[in-house]
């Protein structure tokens, strides 16, 4: 198929609690970034975390292959750095070919299990 | 009415979970694209679903019909194969005139009864 | 303040469950058509509804006053016909001057207590 | 990085439930403004608040420093005055550079545990 969306995105809403279930991966609680590359060249994902009180943190790098979609949790990201848990932050992902990227949070603390996802602001 | 929207919408997230209530249609974990077509022509709607891991699925096909909307569960789609749950996907539809599409989740599982909505992303 | 938004929005979305709390209005299951008008003139508002199985329904008009916001509940709309319950549906609500369309549902079913919410499509 | 977004954010929807988990700031009720600037300049941040039976309010002000996301409650709001509970409004931001908003609520009456997240309507 061909390329699909547009080239930068940013989600100004980031917080992963550090409650919630633990020990089953489904459930506890998270961010995720879904994006959809539809073309036929792999997308080269470059991820800045945007922060209250400090400056920015990455690049964080992946690559989404032709024809694929990746969920990413921000859970997982460890290099440059872990994603700090009950802090606030902000997220530009910037790709080589055009992406569609949405945001999905699972939040499975006891008091408050909920789900909330938008489609990321499309910059670029 | 006259016809409204884009003819290409993408929805990165898709996620249906096996979980969940079981033998009420109202309450059972499902993903729904919510599809509207104002115009005075039938919309020949083609779906086709990405995955992290193997290549593109598709194309589904549903009929629109004029100044109708359609509230296709993910969940109902056969043709070519079931959607696989507990599995990430992601969404494309295309359309021979323009309508807008909406994509919700209610999943049911007992630990996380909870709703999502978003306007997928108008491609074209 | 300056006019805002845009004369045609659409919500492909809209399920009002008939189950949920009842005698409390804020809790009861709902859906909200959140309009916001910013400019110096009147918005007359006009909303067509579109149904799986049958033609649209409408005109339904209300008016929100300059630099006023209305969160005008679908539950309540009478004329021409109440929004049927348990029934998808989706909505086409267009205006003389610029507005901003947000759509809320919060379902009070016991099993599954929650919220949804997005910003309509902006067609026009 | 360089700036990313627009300098004009609508929420139509707004609504801050006096019910709910009192003494933990992370669940009570709320509703957050996240502002992410990306850009090398401060951001001035003006606010103001729509209601349904009466004029605006406002401006509040924030600043947003040079690459630095500000997530910002409503409930914290207090000049020129607080926002009231249990009423419906809506909000415009404006910044002098671009920014991006998203606007989440959290809702944790007892009865209606729950998250709803949207990026704003970029209206310039």
């Amino acid at each position: 198929m061909e390329p699909t969306g547009k080239t930068r995105w940013v989600i100004a809403e980031g917080y992963i609690p550090s409650g919630g279930i633990q020990g089953d991966r489904a459930l506890e609680s998270h961010e995720t970034f879904c994006i959809l590359n539809t073309g036929p060249e792999d997308a080269r994902i470059s991820i800045t975390l945007f922060f209250a009180d400090r400056g920015p943190v990455g690049p964080y790098t992946v690559t989404v292959p032709a024809e694929r979609t990746m969920h990413l949790r921000a859970n997982d990201l460890e290099d440059p750095e872990p994603v700090p848990r009950d802090t606030d932050y902000a997220t530009v992902l910037e790709s080589n070919v055009p992406v569609v990227v949405q945001h999905t949070r699972l939040d499975s603390r006891p008091e408050s299990f909920a789900l909330l996802s938008t489609v990321a602001y499309p910059a670029v």
